[in-house]
C-alpha cells in the first residue's frame, strides 16, 4: 500500500540532507526547527487525512498507471470528477490547517508535465513521456511530496532570460552530457520546498529560440548535490521562537513558507529530464501548470471559512452577533468566499481531455476565478478586522496574560461578553491577526495576488480566451451592422 | 411531434382571446403590437432554435413523462446535466435576442411544483402530483409558453397578507368549490405574460396559518375569464411607435416586457389546483422556484456577451481599440461576465436530486451567483458607457440621419475611424444606449436586481445557507478555543 | 440693473432666429418646444434664484470690471471664496431642477478665456485680453447664457486634427480677413446650445504646430449667419410629447439637453476672437476649462440630493424605512455623495490666483473629484433602484392610471403603505426612473462620465498632477536607500 | 519660549517614573527599549519639526491664551485656517514617519474639553472652563505631549457601563472627596500614551442617568499613583529586538504603539477635573472628540504618500515602471490618497465656531472623511503588493543578505532592473511591508478601521446629519408629490 501515514512522511523527511539557510546560518534539523515545523505539519495533514476513512474519497484516488489506490496528491486526473474532487480536497485542507499545505504545487506540476511531455514526443519523437510516467509512479509509490517549481528570480522585468546581464536569473542547462545534463539557477518564492522530498522543475515563460537554454523541465531529489534553499521570512515568524508561544501564534500548529531554491551546477540524468530546450513547448507546460495552480487557489476558501468563522465567534465575545450590521458583514463574507468556490467548481467541472488523457481545467474560468481571488481575499480580511475591532492589534502579549501580577488586569480589562472566557476572546482575536497581518497573512493576502501568477497574467490570459471576435459578431447582428459599409 | 415552430407558435397566440391594456386602452392584437412584438420575437427564439439541429442538444430534451422530444423550456430536470443544459441554452438565448426571453418562469415554475406537490402529497395525501403530471403533459405536448408567476402586489410591506386593509394584495382563495375554486387578486412584474398561453400561479412567500388563504397555486389559460393585463412601460417604450424605426431602437428585433395580470374572481377547475390552503409548503415551493429563477439569470450572461462586444465594436469604430485601458475595461467587462457564468455553472453541477425525483440546484451557490447579478451587470454597463463615449446620449436621431437635408451633417460629423461607416457605427452605439439606458436596460439591469427576488432575499438566503456554525467550529480547532471554558 | 429675470430670459431667446433641427425637422419655436422647454426651464431657474433675496449670496456676485451686480454665472472668480460659491450655487441648482441646468460651461469658458487670453498676449503682444474683457463686460451686462463649446466630433482618434480625412471634424479657420476670420466645423455634446444666446469657442486639445489652424477661440451669437444646432436624442424623450404627460416624465418641469453645433463658413469679426493660431496655449485653455469643468460637477451631489430623497420616499411608500439594510443603503447613498462634495470644495478651497488675477481651481483635486463623479452616481443609481424595487420599471402608464375603467385596478394593486396615495408612489417612482434610466439619466450618469473628460482624461492628470517623484524621496529616506549603490 | 526640542522632550520623558510592562515584565527604560523607542521618535519628530523655519507655518501657533508661540499640538482651533493648518501638519507628519505620531490625540481632547466644559458651565454654573484653561497654560507652556483618553475597554457591548458584570469595565467615579476624586478602571487602545507625559481622560459614549458615575474627565502625569500600563503588541514587533535589525524593520525609525492604561483607584485633585457625574454631556463630549479625531486621520494621507512613493520604486527596481497596468495602479493609489484628502481639508475649510470660541469641523463630512479611511488604506495596500510582487514575502532575512557565504546568492538572485542595488530594491520591499503587514500596518491598516471610531460609529453619525428630510422635500417638490393625498 503505498499511501504513507503522517508518521511516515515526517521520518521521510529527516532521511534527506537537506541544505537550509535561515538568519544566516544552516538549518541542523528543519523537522523540528520551531519557525518551520507549522508549515511541515500542514503538510502532514494531506498525509493524516488521507488515512481517514472519512475523507477518502477526496484525499485518494486509484494510479491509472498502477491501478494502486494513492494519495490524491500523486494523481493525473483522469476526469472532470478528479478535477472537482480536487477542488473539495484543497478546500477541506485549508479548512483543516488555515494555512497553505503546499502540496498542490506539485500536484499540478505533475499534471501539466504529464500532457505536455505527451505533446513534445509527438512533434519531435522524443520520449519525455514515458520517463515521467516512470518517475510518477516512483513518486506515487512512494507518496513522496514534490515542490513543483515554476518561478525564476527575473531580475529585470524589462529584459528577456537570455538578455540578463547575469545569465543564471532564469534556471538553464549550462551543459548536455550523455548522461544527463548540468543546470544552474535558482527557483524563488518556491512553497513549501523544505517540506519536500523531491523539486520538479518548469520554465517560467513561453521563450523564443535564443532563450532556448532556459526550456528545461527536470526532477531531483531536495538534497541532490549543488541545491540548497535559503527559507523566506513571513510577518511575525519569530513569535514561534518565544517561550511557550501558543496563544500569540493564533494558529500555533500550522503554517506555510517559502524559500528560494539555488542550483548550484546540479547534475540531473536523462531519465528525470522532461524537457530540454524545445523552447517551442514552454510556453504550453507554463500556461498548463499556471492554469491548474489558478485552480488550485480553491483552497482560500477553505482559509475563508476558517476566518469567517473566527469572525463570528469574535463577534459573539464581543456580546454583539445580533447587530444588523455585524450580520450583514458575516453574509457580504460568505458571499465573496463562495463566489470563489463557484469559480473553482466552475472551471473544474468543465474542464476538458487533453490529448495525452488527462484533464486540463477550463483556463478561462480559471484565471476568472484566480482573478478574483487577487482581490476577495482583502475584503473579507478588511470584514474581519472590522468586525473584530481594534483590540486584536492593541492587545497586550501572552506572557502578560500568563503573568502572576499583570494577568489578572489583562484578564479582567479584555473581558468580553459576560460569562465567556477572557483568554478564548483572545485566541480567536490571534487567530484573525494572524490570518489578517500575521504569518498567515503572507498565504491568505500576498499569495493570493501573486501566486500562481500576478493579477495582470490572468488579465492577458483572460483577453486571449475571452472570444472577443464572437462577441463582436453576436452585436453585429443584434444591432443589423452591415461590415460591407466599412472600407 | 410535439415541438413547435416559430410560426406554429405565433398562430397558436391569435387563437387566444386575450384582454391587454396598455396606455388605458384594450390592445386589439397583442401580436402585432409594435410595442409588444419584440418581446414576442424573442419568445418565438425558443421555438425557432429548438427547431435547429446546431442547437437541438441544448434547446430539447426528452420528456420523462411520455419519452418524447420536447423543448427543455417544458422539461424537468432529470439529472444536474440537465441544470446545466438549462443555462448553456439561457446564455445562448441571451446571446441571440440581447434582451429577456421570458420563458424561463413557466421552466422554473414547473421544476418548483413538480418536487413541491410531491411532497405535499406526501403529507396531506392529496393528489396534486398527479394532476401537475398531466397538467404538464398537456404543456408539453402543445409546447406551450406559461408565464410562472408568483409575486403578488404586496401593499403595505410592512403588514402580512391577511392584514393588508385591502386582502386582495395578495392573490387567493375566496372560495371554495365542489369542483374547483374562485381566485381573486393579482400578481405584477408578470414577464412575458402576454405572449403566454397559460398563467402558472404560485404564492409569494412563506405563509402562516393566518394567511392560508393565500396558500395557493394553479394554472389558468391566458384567457380565462376574469383574467386581463395591464402592460408595464419601458424606457424608451415608444420608440417603437415611430416612423419607420430602426436604428434608434439600437435592437428593432427582439426585447421583453412586464405587465399586471389581474384574476378577478377566476374560476379554477380542481384538476387545475396545485395545491390550495396547505400554508406549511408555500415557504418550499417560494424557496424552489427562487432557486431556480436565481439560477436562470445566467442569461444575462449572453445579454453581457453582446454588450461587451458591441462595446469592443464602438472602440473599434471610434479608432482606439489598442488603447490599454480601453483593453484594460474590456477584459474587466469579460472577467465579471464569466464572474457570473461560473456561479450559474457552479449552482447548477452542484444540484441534489428531490424526493420527488427531479433535481434542485445548491441553493447557496445560486443565491450567491444571484446576489453577484445585482452588482456585475451595473459595473459592465458603467464600463461599456465608458468605452462608448458620450455621443450614445447626445447623437441626433435616425430622422436627423436619413434627412436628405440635415443628414449629410450628421453622416459627416459623426464619423468615426477612417473608412469606416458612420450608420455602422450610430447602430451599435444605439444598441449600447438599448442596453444600458433603453428598454433592455429595464432588463438588464433593474430586473437583474429585483428579478427572482431583491438582493436582501439573496442576502437572508445566503445566511441560511452559509453553514456558519460549521466554519465557528473550525476556528475554534484552530485558535484552541476552549468553549468549556465560556460559562 | 444688469440682473435679469426669468421672464426676461425666456423672451430674449425668443428674439433669437435660432436654426434648430430635430426629427428631421426644422423647430419653429424652440422656447415652447415640449422636448426642449424643460431644458429651458433648468437654465431659467439659474435667473429666477438670482433674484430671490434668499439666494442672492451664491446666485450673484459683483463684477470686478464694471462694479455692478451680476448673476454669478457671469463671473470671473475673484477669490477661492467665489470658488467655494461656484460650487455652492451648482448644489442649489442641481436641487432645484434635479438635472442639467447647462450654464456652467459658460462660465467656466469666461474663467479659462480670461487668464489664457492674459498669457497669451504676455507672450505674443497680442490683445486678446482686452478684446475678451470687453466681450465679458457685454455678456455680463446683457446677462447672458453662454455655450463654452469645446469638444469637437474628432473622428478617428488615432489620427491628429490635420491628419484626418476630413479637415472638419476638427473646428478651424479656414481664412484669416482683415476684419476678421471664417471659421468652418462643427463642436459636438454641446450642453444647453439652444437656450444659449452665444457660442463662445475654445480648441478641444493640446495641439501641435502642424495643427494650428484648429488653434482658435471666439464668440459668435447662437444666430449668426452659418451656425445651426441639431438637437440630440435622450432616453425616453418623447414621453414629452404624450397627450397630458406629467406622472410618467417623472420630472415634468426640469431636464437639460445637448447638441452638435454645425459652423458652416462662419464669419467672425476681430473683437470676438480670442485665439488665432497661437497652438502652444491650446493645451493652457483645455486644461484650464477641463479643470474649472470638473469642479462644475458639484452640480451632481445637488441632483444626488434629490435621488436620495426620492429614494427615502419610496422606501416610506413601500411601508420599509426601518428596515436596517435599506436605512444602510441610504448611508451609503449619503456617504458617496458627500464625498463627492468634499471633492467639488477641497478643489475650491485650494485654488490658486493666476497671473490674470482670477482664481483657479487646484488641478490635482478638481481631477480627482470629477474621477470620483465618474464612479459614484453609478453606485447611488444602483443603490436608488434596489431600494425603489422593479415596479419602477414594470408599472403602467399614466394613461392607464387615469382611465376610468383600467384605473382602479392600478390604483388598487399599486398601493403602497396603508393610508398613502397610489399616486404619490408611482410619482416617486417615475422620478427615480427618469434619473436612473430616463431623460436625466443622461445627465446624471453617461454624462458624469464624459462630461468634462472622460474617466482616462482625469487619470492622466492625476498621473501628471501626483508628484510622485516627491513621493519616492519620502520613501527613499524612510527606507534609507541609497541611491549612489544604484549605477 | 514655550516650545521644546527634540532633545528636551526626550529628556523629559526619561523624568517620568512610568510604570510599563510588556510580555509579562516592567520595563526599567521606556524611552530608550528598542519596541518602544521608534514610537518615541514618531513623537519627538513633532518637536523636532516645530523648531525648523520650513515648517513653523504649519508646526506651531500663537496661543490664544498667552499670545505666545506654541507647538500646533498644543493650540485651541481659532479659525477654519487653524483647522486647515492642522491636516496640513498631519499630513506632512505622516510622510516624515510613515506611521502614527501619537501626538493628535491629545489635540483633539483639548478641543473638544475646550468647548464642552464652556457649555457644562453655562448650564451648571461650574467652573470647568477656567480649571480646563489653566491646565491648558500649563500644558503649553511645558509644550506637553497629553494622551487624549477615550476608549474604555467595554466587556459586554450589550450592555451599558453600569450593567456590566464587572463595573470597572468602563472608567468611573468610585469617590468624591472635597480635594478631588477617586476613579478607577482602565482605557484601552491608548494611542502614544508611553510615550505621553499626562494622561487626559474623557467618557468613552453618551450616557444616561443610572451610568452618571462614568461621566468623568480629567487629567493625570502619566506617572501619577495607581497609573500604569501593559504595552500592546504589534505585528513584527520583536523584529525590531534582533541583533542589528535595519533592512529587515522596514522603517527602521519610526513606528507607533498602543496601551492599556490601567487607572487603579487614582486620586484627582479637583483643579484637574473637567467633568464629573454631568452625564447629559458626555455625549457632546464623546462627539466633538470623535470630529476633531476622524479629522486628524488625515495623518493617513501622509503614510500613504509614502507606500505609493515605495510602490513606484518598487517598480523602478522591478524594471517595469512604464507598463500600462502599473502606472494606472499608482495612478489609483494617489487617486484614492487624494480623495482622503479632500474629505480632510473639506471638513476643515467648512469648520464652524463653538459657543466657547474655539473651531470645530463639519461633523457631517468628518465622518464621511472617516469612512473613506476604513476603506481605501486596505485597497491602496492591496494595490501596493500588487506592483511589489510575491518577494514582499518570500525573500530571506536581512541576516542571509549579511552572511558572507550566503549573502553573495541573495545578492545575485535578488537583483532587479540592470545595475540597481540589491539591497535598496529589499529595503523598498520591506517598507512596503512593513505598511502592508507588519508593524506599520497596525496604523495604516487595522486602525485605519477602528481609531476615533468603528465604521458603523460613522454611518450613524451620518444618518443624523444627512438631512434626508430635506431631500425628500426637495424629491417631493421635484415630483409634484402631494403630500395631502397621503392619510
Amino acid at each position: 500500500m503505498s499511501i504513507k501515514t503522517r508518521e511516515e512522511y515526517i521520518e521521510s523527511l529527516r532521511k534527506l540532507d537537506l541544505k537550509v539557510y535561515m538568519f544566516g546560518e544552516l538549518i541542523e534539523n528543519p523537522v523540528d526547527h520551531p519557525i518551520i515545523r507549522p508549515s511541515m505539519n500542514s503538510v502532514a495533514m494531506t498525509y493524516e487525512l488521507a488515512n481517514q476513512d472519512e475523507y477518502k474519497d477526496l484525499m485518494t484516488a486509484i494510479s491509472h498507471l498502477t491501478g494502486e489506490p494513492i494519495n490524491r496528491f500523486c494523481h493525473i486526473h483522469q476526469s472532470t470528477e478528479d478535477l472537482v474532487k480536487k477542488v473539495k480536497m484543497q478546500r477541506l485542507m485549508g479548512q483543516k490547517t488555515a494555512s497553505c499545505f503546499q502540496r498542490c504545487v506539485g500536484l499540478d506540476a505533475f499534471n501539466a508535465i504529464y500532457s505536455t511531455t505527451y505533446e513534445i514526443d509527438k512533434k519531435y519523437g522524443t520520449d519525455y513521456f514515458e520517463r515521467f510516467k516512470e518517475y510518477l509512479k516512483y513518486v506515487q509509490k512512494n507518496d513522496l511530496t514534490v515542490d513543483g517549481a515554476m518561478t525564476d528570480p527575473k531580475g529585470d522585468r524589462g529584459l528577456s532570460p537570455s538578455e540578463q546581464e547575469d545569465p543564471d536569473l532564469y534556471l538553464r542547462v549550462v551543459e548536455v552530457r550523455e548522461d544527463g545534463i548540468i543546470v544552474k539557477g535558482a527557483k524563488a518564492h518556491q512553497t513549501g520546498a523544505v517540506n519536500s522530498h523531491e523539486q520538479l522543475i518548469m520554465p517560467t515563460m513561453a521563450l523564443k529560440e535564443k532563450d532556448k537554454d532556459y526550456a528545461v523541465s527536470f526532477a531531483v531529489p531536495s538534497d541532490a548535490e549543488g541545491v540548497f534553499m535559503i527559507y523566506g521570512r513571513q510577518s511575525c515568524d519569530t513569535r514561534k521562537l518565544e517561550d511557550g508561544a501558543d496563544m500569540d501564534l493564533g494558529n500555533a500548529e500550522f503554517g506555510g513558507h517559502e524559500a528560494l531554491v539555488v542550483f548550484d551546477n546540479v547534475f540531473v540524468p536523462n531519465e528525470r529530464v522532461f524537457m530540454c530546450k524545445e523552447y517551442d513547448f514552454a510556453g504550453m507546460m507554463v500556461e498548463r501548470f499556471a492554469g491548474y495552480h489558478r485552480q488550485s487557489y480553491a483552497c482560500k476558501t477553505g482559509v475563508g471559512d476558517v476566518l469567517i468563522g473566527a469572525t463570528a465567534l469574535a463577534a459573539d465575545y464581543n456580546g454583539v452577533p445580533k447587530a444588523s450590521h455585524i450580520k450583514d458583514k458575516l453574509i457580504e463574507m460568505i458571499h465573496l468566499n463562495e463566489t470563489l468556490w463557484a469559480g473553482a467548481l466552475a472551471c473544474s467541472y468543465e474542464g476538458i481531455e487533453t490529448e495525452s488523457g488527462n484533464y486540463l481545467i477550463d483556463l478561462l474560468l480559471a484565471n476568472v476565478s484566480k482573478q478574483n481571488v487577487t482581490r476577495f481575499p482583502y475584503e473579507i480580511a478588511r470584514l474581519a478586522e472590522d468586525i473584530a475591532g481594534g483590540l486584536m492589534v492593541t492587545m497586550p502579549s501572552e506572557q502578560d496574560f500568563k503573568d502572576p501580577k499583570i494577568g489578572e488586569y489583562v484578564e479582567k480589562y479584555f473581558a468580553g461578553k459576560t460569562g465567556t472566557s477572557t483568554e478564548n476572546r483572545l485566541r480567536i482575536l490571534r487567530l484573525i491577526e494572524n490570518i489578517t497581518l500575521g504569518t498567515a497573512a503572507v498565504g491568505y493576502r500576498t499569495e493570493s495576488l501573486h501566486g500562481a501568477g500576478s493579477p495582470q497574467a490572468q488579465r492577458i490570459m483572460i483577453s486571449r480566451q475571452g472570444k472577443l471576435e464572437d462577441k463582436k459578431e453576436m452585436a453585429r447582428i443584434i444591432a443589423k451592422v452591415d461590415y460591407s459599409k466599412d472600407k
